[in-house]
C-alpha cells in the first residue's frame, strides 16, 4: 500500500501534446492510449467501450478486432478534469451521485497535501474511465483498482472536492487562510440535523452516469486515504436516466414536481461570475475561481405529501404539477409572476410558497444541482427514507444560501413535508491546471 | 382513498383484441394507447417517450407535433406483466431493483384479496409506463398517482409478488396452503441477521432500468396499500447501466468480479422447470409455475478485501478476476475443471473456494439474480455499508438454496470478506392471466 501511495502520489498528470503520429509508430500502452483520446479522434471510442473494453477486445487487442465503435454515447462520455473550475458544478449533471463526507486523522499538512496530489492523480484517471494505478502483475500484491468499474465506460463521471469549516480548525496551521464566507451554517428552522449526515473536513461529490462507476470512485479515493481520512458519511442519489427520458425534460423530484427550472444559465459567463464562481475581490484568494458548495440531506414525507390534494401541492411550491408552470402560467419556463392576483385579490403564487420565499427579491440565486435519494426505509417511523440530497453552489453562502434557507427554514409551506436532517458546508477548490494538483492554491 | 381503492380493486385489465381502426375514428383516450401499445405499432414510441409524454406532446397533441421517436430503446422497453410465470425471474435483469417487504396489518383476507386485486391492476399499468389510476381532474383531491414518473419510458420494469411463511400463521386461515417448501431458513453459519432487514409477509421485487421509475412502483404499492400493508424494510440495488457496457458483458461485482456466469439457462424451459419452477407434483398445486425466491442481503467488507492480494482473491472464487475464466481455464465461459491439479497435485480451484462449494456435485442449482448495493455507512464500523442484496429463484428451497448455503455458511473462503445480515424467503406466485389477479390461485 505504501508503496502504491507514493506512486500515486507523485504520479503527473498527462502531457497532451504528443503528436498522433508518434504514437502510431510503437508499441501502443494504455497511457498512450489515453493520450490520444485527449487528442481527439480515439475519444469517439472510448465512450462506448471504455479503455479496458478497447485493451482486452477493440483496438489494440491484435487480431481480434471486435471493436464496435457506438459514436452515439461518444463525445460527451468523458468530462474533463482539469480546467479553470472544477467539474461538477458548471457541467451537466449524470444521473447518480455518490457524495462522501471524509475527516483528516492527525494534524500533518504534509500528509494532506500528499492525499490531495494521489487524489488528483487518481481522479484524472477515473473520470477517463482509466483504472486507478498501472497493475504490477505480481497476483501477490493487492491490486491497485478495485475493478468493478473495469471495462464500464467513463459515464461522464466529475469528481469535485471541497473542504469544510472544520478543515481550518488548529490542526494543520490554515486557520489564517479560512475564507470568510466558509461559516458553520447557523441553526435554521425547523432543523432536526443528525450527526451521521452532517459537517466534514473533507467533501467529495462523485457524479456519473453509473452508478458502479461513481461507487468505484468514491472507494478507491477511500481507499488512497487510508490512515489519512476516515469516511465521515456517504448518501446516494440519483435521478431519472437519459435512457427513460431522452428528450431530458427537467427531471422532477420525488414529490413529482419538476426541479431545477429556475436555475441560472450555466453557459452564462457573467452570470456565473456573479452568482457561483468566488473572485479574487473576495477575499481568500485562494478561491478565486471556486465555489461554496452547501449539502442539505432534506427528507420528504412522502406519505403525508400523497394524501394531500392536488390543490395543496401546487400552492406549497406555486407551480403547476403537470406542466412545472408557475401558477397563473401556462409552460414551464414562463415568467414567475409575483404580482399576478385571483379575482378576490388574492396572490396566485401563495405568499409563503417555495418559489416565492426562495426568489424573494430576486437579488440573491444559487446554482441548485441536487439528486433525490431513497435509502431504504426510517426505522424510527417505518416511513420510506428518500427525499432530495440538495447541493447548491453559490459564490458566498452568507449572502446567497444562508439567508435564503433562513427565509425558508421560518415559512415555506413545504416545510409541513420535508425535514432537512443532514448538513455541510464545502469551499470547493478553483479548477486543477494540467500538472498541478487539487488545493494547490491554498497548500 | 377509499375511493381509488375501490376503483384499482375493481378494474379489469385491458382487453388487447379492439381493432386499431376502430381506435383512429374516435377520439383517443389515454386508456386507448395503452391498448394500441399492446397491439405493436405504437409501442415503438412507448419506448421513447412514455405514455405521459405521447399524450402532452407528442403523437396525440393535436396540433404540435414534437414527437421524436427513437425507435432504438423501443420495442425491449415494456416487459409483459401478464403470462405463465411472473416477470422478473427469467426475464432479462434491468439495471435497477428496490426491493420491498411488507407486514399485513390486521387479519381479514377479504382486505388482502382486494389488495391483491389492486396491485394487479396498478402493476399491469406502472410497467407500461401508465401511471395508476384515472386523474379525476378535480384539484381538490389527492392525485390518483404519484407523478414522479410522468413522462419516463416503461424503463423494462417488472413488479415480482411473493408471499413468506409467516403469511400463512393463523391470521388468514391459510396455513393449510402453505407449501411444504416455504420454511423459515435455519441459521446459517456467520449469519448476523438484524430485524430491519429479516422477514415479511409479502415481498415485492421491482426491477427498472430507471430507479425514479422502480421508486415510483414500491411508493405507489405501499399508498395503494395504505391501512392493509405496512412497509418492514426496502433495499436498493443497481448493476453497470446498460449505457455504460453496451456490449452487455457479464456485470462485476463489488469485489470485481463477473457474476452470474454460471447462471442456468433461461431460455431453456426443461432447465427452467427443473431448476426454478414449481411443478403441479411438487404439492402445493396452487404454485405451479411459480418459484421461492430467497433474499439475502451481504454486506461486502471492501476495505479488508481491498487489502487482500490477486491471487487471494482468486482463490476466494476459484476464478480469474480480469477475464472470469475459472483457475486454470483462460475464458469466461470455460468447463470449470474441478479435477484440475497444479504440478504440486493441488487443486487448481480450491476445495474451500466459493464456486467450488457453491456448485458441489451440480445437481443443486439455483437461478441467481442479485443486484449490488451501495447503502451509506455502518456507523458501527465506519464503513461503507455496501455488498450485495442476493436473490436466487428455485424450484425447491430445501434441496437447493438451504444446503448450498449451510455449505457455504460453514467453509466458503469468501466468508472472511462478507456477513449476511439480511434474510426473506418467499412464495412467488405463477404468472397472472389476462384478467385474473395476483396470487388468484391461492386465494
Ligand atoms: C426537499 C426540498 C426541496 C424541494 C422538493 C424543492 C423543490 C423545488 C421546486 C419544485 C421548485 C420549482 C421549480 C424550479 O424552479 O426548480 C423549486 C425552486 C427553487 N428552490 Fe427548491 N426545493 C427544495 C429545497 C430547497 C432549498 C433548501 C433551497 C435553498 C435554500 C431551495 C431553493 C430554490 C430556489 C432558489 C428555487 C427557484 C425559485 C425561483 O427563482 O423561481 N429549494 N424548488
Ligand atoms: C456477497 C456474496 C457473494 C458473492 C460476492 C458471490 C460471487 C460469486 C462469483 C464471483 C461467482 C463466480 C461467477 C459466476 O458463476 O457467477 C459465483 C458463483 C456462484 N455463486 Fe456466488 N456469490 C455470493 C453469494 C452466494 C450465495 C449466498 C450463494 C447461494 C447460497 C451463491 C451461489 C453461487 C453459485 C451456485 C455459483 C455458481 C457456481 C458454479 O456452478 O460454478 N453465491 N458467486
Amino acid at each position: 500500500m505504501a508503496n502504491e501511495e507514493r506512486k500515486d502520489g507523485e504520479r503527473q498528470p498527462e502531457a497532451q501534446d504528443q503528436p498522433l503520429s508518434g504514437l502510431l509508430n510503437k508499441p501502443v500502452s494504455r497511457r498512450d492510449v489515453l493520450k490520444m483520446a485527449g487528442i481527439g479522434g480515439a475519444g469517439l471510442l472510448l465512450g462506448a467501450a471504455g479503455v479496458g473494453a478497447i485493451f482486452k477486445e477493440g483496438l489494440f487487442a491484435g487480431a481480434s478486432s471486435a471493436a464496435k465503435p457506438a459514436a452515439k454515447e461518444a463525445a460527451g462520455d468523458i468530462v474533463e478534469f482539469y480546467g479553470a473550475h472544477q467539474a461538477g458544478i458548471a457541467t451537466p449533471s449524470p444521473n447518480f451521485i455518490l457524495f462522501a463526507a471524509f475527516d483528516v486523522v492527525g494534524t500533518s499538512l504534509d500528509s494532506v497535501r500528499a492525499l490531495f496530489k494521489a487524489w488528483t492523480a487518481a481522479a484524472a484517471s477515473m473520470t477517463r474511465g482509466e483504472p486507478v494505478g498501472e497493475e504490477s502483475g505480481n497476483d501477490h500484491l493487492p491490486p491497485t483498482d478495485t475493478g468493478e468499474s473495469a471495462g464500464l465506460s467513463p459515464s461522464r463521471t466529475t469528481i469535485t472536492f471541497g473542504v469544510g469549516p472544520s478543515f481550518f480548525d488548529h490542526r494543520f496551521g490554515l486557520a489564517g487562510k479560512k475564507p470568510a464566507a466558509l461559516v458553520d451554517f447557523p441553526a435554521f428552522g425547523g432543523d432536526e440535523l443528525r450527526p451521521e449526515w452532517t459537517g466534514g473536513d473533507i467533501g467529495v461529490q462523485v457524479c456519473s452516469d453509473d452508478m458502479q462507476v461513481a461507487f468505484h470512485a468514491i472507494r478507491n479515493l477511500s481507499r488512497i486515504g487510508r490512515g489519512k481520512v476516515v469516511l465521515r458519511w456517504t448518501q446516494e442519489g440519483f435521478q431519472r436516466t437519459g435512457a427513460a427520458d431522452p428528450k431530458g425534460a427537467t427531471p422532477r423530484n420525488l414529490l413529482g414536481f419538476k426541479d431545477g427550472t429556475a436555475n441560472p444559465d450555466t453557459d452564462d459567463d457573467s452570470v456565473m461570475n456573479r452568482v457561483v464562481w468566488a473572485q479574487s475581490a473576495d477575499g481568500a484568494g485562494w478561491m478565486a475561481g471556486g465555489t461554496y458548495m452547501a449539502v442539505r440531506r432534506i427528507r420528504m414525507r412522502v406519505e403525508v405529501w400523497d394524501r394531500s390534494t392536488l390543490a395543496d401541492q401546487e400552492q406549497t411550491f406555486g407551480r403547476h404539477r403537470a406542466s412545472g408552470a408557475p401558477l397563473g402560467g401556462k409552460d414551464e419556463f414562463d415568467e414567475v409572476n409575483l404580482e399576478a392576483k385571483d379575482a378576490s385579490g388574492k396572490p396566485l403564487i401563495p405568499m409563503n410558497s417555495h418559489v416565492r420565499l426562495a426568489r424573494g427579491d430576486g437579488s440573491a440565486q444559487i446554482l441548485r444541482r441536487s439528486y433525490s435519494y431513497s435509502s431504504g426505509m426510517d426505522n424510527k417511523t417505518g416511513q420510506l427514507d428518500a427525499g432530495l440530497l440538495f447541493i447548491c453552489f453559490n459564490r458566498d453562502s452568507r449572502k446567497q444560501f444562508i439567508p435564503m434557507q433562513q427565509k425558508l427554514g421560518q415559512s415555506d409551506l413545504l416545510n409541513e413535508y420535508i425535514v432537512h436532517n443532514g448538513s455541510a458546508h464545502f469551499a470547493c477548490f478553483p479548477g486543477v491546471r494540467q500538472g498541478g494538483y487539487i488545493g494547490d492554491t491554498l497548500f
